[in-house]
């Protein structure tokens, strides 16, 4: 059969290894196992998001609420917006999906940066469109711009705070660079490590609502990450109505499970879980931090919820991840975006013992 | 900002109306609505599986197994074909989306029957292909041979039991189908509702193994309907592994949350809860087609979880619909599909009462 030339090009997306492979590979029990490599929330769900749960355990039969009314209207609340501002996606994921299909074709190009999050260039290349990126990991407005005179991207994308380096923008920056994008150009900011940066910076925080003057702009964020969904799938845009009826237009019904939504609208409302969850990180970074200082190598200053540490040559990457995942200790290993670098999710206290006990055994 | 063309012809899916929707709209308490709209189990979620999502509630952070590799095994052991035969999506639905972005685009065209599963047509212009429909809402081989020699489709939907009609195609007239079309040309057997067939009359009984030798086949089916799972979203297309590996690069990760994992696995074995299902299923759906003879309309003879009742020109689809609806019984119209007609899920024993004392009251 003949398919689609673009499925020729197409990479698929590596996951971060599941507890239950290391498990099954390694015969390692999972309560030995620690997954640093996907940023997972380390707290764990919240509880009174899965009391939610249990209490709707009994109606996995019932198809969602397709209109997502109260979860819209929660979220609405929250950002200052209106319920047709905003697109649920079964992930940001998802959104980006929408955003990809509805704008690109095999004659558009998208703009990123150096090292960014990997599925910008995987639904981008689903379209046929070609990629180009910014010389840095950072996002440097002037590279930005300098890309954009250059081929007239139908895409920019802004992961800020950036992931997998974590990175941020400073909001200034990020303003500049959509100021001088024209409105035939659609400039994604993706948010979905915000409420660390946030928390961390004012400087750094964006929100739905300084971005929603601009026709040609969308805000994504997530509630995998600081609310403690990852494997719920609820990410959700944030733009002009106009926009958001366009990217509707792709929306598959009921993308969003029954349980997902009940969970969503709760953890929305559940500022506490948030605040926990960024005390301890913020509490446990600074062990990281003083780690790699103390261990000889560097890491980037990270405003997520993960820290990406720098090798030198004397050290390589994919050889130190695969030496802790035999350990049962899973983190992600950067070199497949060309770092020899890895990216290590701040756990909790036990975890990062549990991390730093054999990292410094691998190394040594 | 300029979309894709696509965007302009595309119709978005109407779902049934949520229960919250007519509580909202009516006023009408949770507890006295009954809908019969979008064919959910009326048996409820079977204990075993909210006994597992109850168990996995405080799992809800941690990204799902993106390998399925329980969920697979156990599909591979229930239809005897190998892992690398399926691919898993968010519903059945998400499966029909991957196959339409892998082969279609606007110089291609699709072939279905003339009363359908509405999605079929939706993905299709997603892509800008063309929509060919035989004249029958029944899948006639001659009918599809005909229109596959005139417009030689890309693919060819074969829906059965068909929604929202409800009739079944006979295992060897679609067998006449399959043989008569060239490898170029897939052909999708959607059996979501094939458990309920199967039950009713062995002569409609497919398994995705009775396909398997086809390269240009691939069968869908679905934890949505007889399994109980309408909210969770996962379903699976079962094919030579060739199909299934290019169908994987249009497939997101993540695409299926932790707790609709965890529970799929357990429905999957949950054998008795599905005879259950069925066996309730075939008791009551008696009852709707002696009401429909004791008022005046026929109905067509129905191998699924749903049955359609055809009305005569004196009654109006619509108006009854709408007249039920302000009641709090929400079943679904079949106007938009060219019908005077409505499609109604056989409930349980109560909720059919009260359908049969409503609708009895509206046509008096």
């Amino acid at each position: 059969m003949k398919f689609n030339k673009v499925l020729e090009s197409i990479k698929t997306y590596e996951a971060g290894k599941p507890i239950e492979l290391v498990v099954r590979e390694f015969g390692i029990s999972p309560e030995e196992v620690v997954k640093l490599a996907s940023n997972e929330n380390p707290i764990g769900t919240s509880p009174a998001v899965a009391e939610v749960i249990r209490k709707n355990a009994d109606k996995a039969h019932l198809y969602p609420d397709d209109s997502m009314f109260e979860l819209k209207e929660v979220l609405s609340r929250k950002f200052s917006v209106e319920d047709e501002n905003i697109i649920i996606g079964a992930g940001s994921d998802q959104v980006l999906e929408f955003i990809s299909r509805a704008l690109l074709n095999e004659n558009e190009s998208v703009l990123m940066s150096a090292v960014t999050f990997a599925m910008y260039e995987i639904y981008a290349r689903q379209m046929g469109a070609k990629i180009v990126r910014t010389p840095s990991y950072e996002h440097k407005a002037d590279e930005f711009l300098d890309a954009y005179n250059e081929y007239k991207p139908k895409i920019v994308y802004i992961c800020t705070p950036n992931n997998p380096t974590g990175d941020a923008t400073g909001k200034e920056e990020v303003l500049r660079i959509i100021e001088a994008i024209d409105n035939d150009t659609l400039v994604v900011v993706d948010g979905a490590y915000m409420e660390y940066a946030a928390a961390k910076d004012t400087k750094y925080a964006i929100t739905p609502n300084d971005l929603l003057g601009y026709e040609n702009v969308i805000y994504l964020g997530t509630f995998s990450k600081a609310y403690g969904l990852g494997g719920m799938r609820v990410g959700y845009g944030i733009a002009q109505r106009d926009l958001i009826k366009e990217l509707y237009k792709m929306r598959p019904p009921f993308n969003i499970t029954t349980l997902s939504l009940a969970a969503a609208i709760e953890a929305a409302k559940d500022n506490t879980f948030v605040k926990e969850s960024i005390a301890l990180h913020q509490e446990q970074i600074k062990r990281y931090e003083t780690f790699a200082r103390e261990n000889g190598f560097t890491y980037i200053d990270s405003y997520t919820n993960f820290i990406t540490y720098l090798f030198p040559d004397s050290m390589n990457s994919t050889d130190i991840s695969d030496m802790l995942l035999k350990r049962g200790v899973i983190i992600r290993n950067l070199a497949s975006y060309g770092m020899n670098a890895v990216r290590i999710t701040i756990g909790t206290e036990r975890q990062n013992d549990i991390f730093f006990k054999h990292f410094a055994e691998v190394i040594a």
